[in-house]
């Protein structure tokens, strides 16, 4: 179980990740917390790379491609400072719970970029793109192994906790399946899709920190609570710059939900918006199987003249209040000040 | 951790299943064991039925879809036949174990099914070809997960036995992969394929059932041995029956590995036993990305020529005979002679 740390983080990006996090608001006296965060990340990520290695090389490089583009490490950096908001000084005890979690997100990324067709991710070639869909099909499989792995050092309540936001992370993609190229689907469904796919996964990743930290069951809940509605704020921020985001800061072209037919809510808040003649042709493009890039930019300018990108932003910032409420639970503290950051970064940021 | 039997078998499938494995001989007294085993399995997919529910119909369904045409239940009656060779009275303490291998192994059937563009298997739609891919994609990624929270219910050490049986059936298929439309590749790249593929998932699973009934560390190694054993004397037929069995037994169409280009045994054989000009025939045959159906038969031609079907078979005969070796440490009994019985039919069955 103890681990070897390494001396420092394998690259900047918990800069970039920190910047992307917490808004632009000045730090402050947090910016002090900040090694010490960089520090766990580093020796997740460690964790990770150690539990990576398989005997076949092909297998372990692409594991660690699909790491490197997958994912921001929002979800070990929200694990580690609720960790240390509930007053633990060492966060050994969580690197295997982190470093499954991420594993966990990064194995549905690689197979959501298979069934999405996606060409980048983070300014690289995708996974199926740079490897073939055979190789980010079972490469995605032994992330999710390997996670388990992971997970089976703490006890089975735990396993199952991170079985079941498995579970719901599949059935937010089967129901987003179900939903495409249909604006009628409506706000519910929406929700639903990302209450499975993004806020289960943080909920239970945080909810199981807390356990293992011995905290009540009410601390338990307020975590889930928090991560469920960060992850939502993220969701919703993602979905609303897919559209309206700058593609260079993202590192992948824009448009993926209207090109995929994915009913998000910037979509859904245009489709209701838009008098008669608008809405028509609003829905006859969205409807397209293969949309060009003209169908795509008059989509983008309807969603404008709708004026979803306020709206949407707005309802990000409702989940983050959400979030910062729930936080009530924890002993004030800078790392308390900090979480209060982080969700209402999500809610804001621009990548 | 109770369960309720169901009080019959779902389906009629066990006696299918005990003609395909035991071989053609009489059972004798031996038939007085299948009535115990097929309660175990019925018990076990009552166990795995239970698990598969997900709050979302679609998923229920699919799941259930790819259990139903995936995999003859081989492993569950390995592992009950040897747990209660073991000496164990009842096998309820291993319905979820051999629950875990089945749903691990049907999962990597529906990933495989993508992956090689499958029509069919057991004589209905294959998973991608029913439900379409994006669905087969998560399907699959969620019956691992269940697996793995069936898992949960056994000591770390039995948790990373799956874990490592896993990451040993991905590392096979990258292998395979790398492998395509090959034949300079050799027997020594198809056995380490074979042995990731399909020996590892059934060493893994007899292992973690003995190391469950508490038995000595030289019996647990012994039942990994027959597992692994038995698991490569069922994929050597299996490549066998592709090229020279009843399609209409099969329930899928012939030639799949001469289609995608797999370097099995049977190819390996016909290659190096051809004289120079038929030989470079069938190796630009097999190397054709696209093969028609007079390529399909000429290959099968050559691979007749060169008398592949009798020296494969051997081969799929040794590794019976390593399996029943194996079985020396268990106390002799019929369910050890059921055991034996087992192997030699893996290697003889003709579908």
């Amino acid at each position: 179980m103890s681990s070897t740390p390494r001396s420092e983080s394998p690259d900047n990006s918990f800069e970039v990740l920190v910047s992307q996090s917490v808004g632009t608001e000045p730090l402050g006296s947090l910016a002090d917390l900040l090694p010490v965060l960089a520090r766990d990340l580093a020796d997740i990520d460690w964790r990770l790379q150690r539990i990576l290695g398989a005997r076949y090389a092909t297998l372990t490089e692409a594991a660690s491609y699909a790491c490197s583009t997958g994912g921001k490490r929002v979800r070990p950096l929200l694990i580690a400072a609720y960790f240390r908001a509930l007053g633990a000084s060492s966060v050994e005890k969580i690197h295997a719970l982190a470093g499954a979690f991420q594993l966990i997100h990064t194995a549905s990324l690689v197979h959501d970029d298979v069934i999405d067709h996606a060409e980048a991710r983070r300014g690289r070639p995708s996974m199926p793109r740079a490897y073939g869909l055979p190789l980010a099909i079972v490469t995605g499989d032994y992330l999710f192994v390997r996670a388990f792995e992971l997970a089976a050092e703490y006890p089975p309540s735990i396993i199952l906790r991170c079985g079941e936001a498995c579970a719901d992370l599949v059935e937010g993609e089967v129901i987003q399946e179900e939903g495409r190229f249909d604006l009628s689907t409506g706000k519910d469904h929406y929700f639903r899709v990302v209450e499975r796919k993004t806020g289960a996964i943080v909920a239970a990743g945080l909810a199981s920190a807390t356990e293992i930290a011995g905290a009540d069951p009410e601390v338990v809940e307020a975590a889930a609570t928090y991560g469920r509605s960060v992850g939502i704020a993220f969701q919703i921020r993602d979905d609303l710059l897919d559209i309206f985001g700058d593609p260079d800061l993202m590192g992948k072209p824009l448009y993926s939900d209207f090109r995929e037919g994915n009913p998000t809510l910037p979509s859904l808040e245009t489709y209701a918006r838009l008098d008669g003649r608008r809405q028509t042709e609003f829905e006859r493009l969205f409807q397209l199987r293969r949309k060009h890039a003209r169908h795509l930019l008059r989509l983008h300018e309807l969603a404008e003249e709708a004026g979803a990108e306020a709206i949407v932003a707005e309802q990000a910032r409702w989940w983050a209040d959400k979030a910062v409420r729930s936080l009530s639970v924890l002993p004030p503290g800078p790392y308390r000040t900090l979480l209060e950051r982080l969700a209402r970064g999500q809610a804001e940021r621009r990548y």
